[in-house]
């Protein structure tokens, strides 16, 4: 089943592995005798210069690693399409990688990464820790953040604006008359979807004298499974709401099943606003009220913008933000 | 940006880039003062002789490459995660590559598997075709199926029973006092998903003398945005059904949403049950009713079953069939 190597070909041409290899780079410097050997090897053996080989000798795999923090996330599917029409196009390959939010297994993969010579790197969604950063500055390849940004480091990056999203999420619930707003958020450790999500609930609420609601929050570190116990805490701290921002379409999933549950009905009684626009936010009982991320479009986007730095062509926006939008479905209603 | 590569190092040497070569792979066939001049290029551009030059000198990458389908399609990334699991307790790293059901770009990503020397490939889900076996054969890299199967071909595969789950999930609707029961099925062309779960819904019928509900069924080519169309068909075709099976959770999901909106309850009216047990069929609204597939112990096998073919080692079982469950929840009632 194995296919020939560079070293069966050297066996069956009784020439030694380096010999072969120079039959293939440089001929002129083998002797003719030995040359034709192992090109009737290569030709017998139907042993095909690879990748590999071409990898070492010029500088392009024409390949992109990505790394994902957690594959069972839908949110990640849609970038990934994005990412790919944008690899096709451009002419690379993606190979995807799922770290599982685990450090060592990151760095076990952006090694990897290193060892097979990727032109770039997109590094998804996770916040940039200065380990994390020393460790991709001392790759030396091109690195495009997506869906997350860094302020300390020079990294370029494409991702939509976090905390305005969430302020735009939270604004249209104080505009539909909502007063007693609660949200689901994830935890403040993570700067990315945590922290900037939880200012713009804070913001929103400040300016408009709501800042009674300000501790009307659950906080989860992770995704659904976690939703219907952060629900039952959300409720039992605020039971008084009349809607809910949850940082995710996920959440509001598992906050849905809790409310229908415990008989509380969408959006007559709470009012539920999600995040991202998976593509189930569309067939959820209610369907989704939610902030749409351009995820496709953030996946292309890093894409070409990382070809760009690859082929060293000028790239003036360091950290591009794309346009969210609020996408009004049936889980919301207005008070007025 | 770029890292330093053998070409650099022959250039700094004075060298030919075979020469480097020659310096890594047999360092005795070079004259010591050449050698020294290239050991002191690679120690000063800190050049690291890489995966890449290891692939074509040893027969391992320790990479799997995985093609799946749809990456959207939730079903799959249990299975990976069982994938990795076992590829860290084995040593090996995944690349994953999404072929969106398109054939060229399946074989594009065989082709890349090729020329990176995977050890193995994990082929996930999809019907294997004569000429795919062709080109599978060609690469004469190991191959095993994942949650797909080939009865043709003498291929390795990983999956649970279909036939016979569908058989199990459609007699538990008739052992609960179902008689008028549908089905939303995959297109009948899909002979993996489509044709044995079309099959096992036909042998439980006829077993139970309900073969007027035979025709009670509508196809999907897709995933759940077909799903409200193919519910609405369903529905006029036969509108008197107590109870239908949809093949996946996702689909099951879209036939909940469209019963909701035609204010018919669930499983007051009419009993739904799925198919995968995906993770989140537990927070749909009612929780689901399914067939769970041990979707993380396929993933988590078939690279175990493909170590052993890479391997040599002896494996006596090739096409391998692991048990599915029916996992019974809130959107299924019994009659009696």
């Amino acid at each position: 089943m194995t296919k020939p190597t560079i070293k069966d070909v050297a066996k069956m041409a009784n020439v030694s592995i380096s010999t072969v290899s120079r039959v293939m780079n440089s001929p002129e410097s083998v002797i003719e005798n030995k040359r034709n050997q192992v090109l009737a090897a290569i030709e017998k053996l139907k042993y095909k210069p690879n990748a590999l080989a071409r990898g070492l000798i010029y500088k392009k795999t024409n390949t992109l690693g990505v790394v994902i923090p957690d594959i069972r996330n839908p949110y990640y599917a849609d970038i990934i399409r994005g990412m790919e029409d944008a690899s096709k196009k451009l002419g690379y390959n993606l190979i995807i990688c799922n770290t599982d939010r685990d450090k060592k297994r990151l760095f076990s993969y952006l090694h990897n990464f290193y060892e097979r010579q990727v032109d770039g790197i997109l590094y998804t969604s996770d916040p940039i820790y200065p380990d994390y950063y020393h460790e991709l500055n001392r790759l030396k390849i091109p690195v495009m953040l997506v869906s997350t940004h860094s302020m300390e480091y020079e990294l370029p990056s494409v991702k939509i604006n976090d905390e305005q999203a969430a302020y735009d999420a939270v604004k249209f619930l104080i505009d539909s008359g909502h007063r007693k707003i609660g949200m689901i958020g994830f935890d403040l450790t993570d700067s990315i979807a945590g922290l900037t999500r939880y200012h713009g609930f804070i913001r929103a609420l400040r300016e408009h004298d709501l800042d009674e609601c300000k501790n009307n929050i659950v906080y989860v570190n992770g995704w659904s499974y976690d939703t219907p116990d952060a629900a039952a805490k959300l409720m039992e701290k605020c039971p008084d709401v009349s809607a809910i921002f949850t940082v995710s379409d996920e959440l509001a999933m598992g906050l849905l099943c809790y409310l229908h549950e415990q008989k509380i009905s969408v959006p007559e009684q709470i009012s539920v606003i999600g995040f991202d626009n998976i593509r189930l936010s569309d067939i959820m009982i209610p369907k989704l009220t939610t902030v749409a991320q351009p995820t496709y479009e953030i996946g292309y986007r890093s894409v070409e913008k990382l070809d760009a730095a690859i082929e060293g062509r000028d790239d003036p926006i360091l950290r591009e933000y794309l346009p969210h939008e609020i996408i009004v479905r049936a889980s919301t209603k207005s008070l007025d």
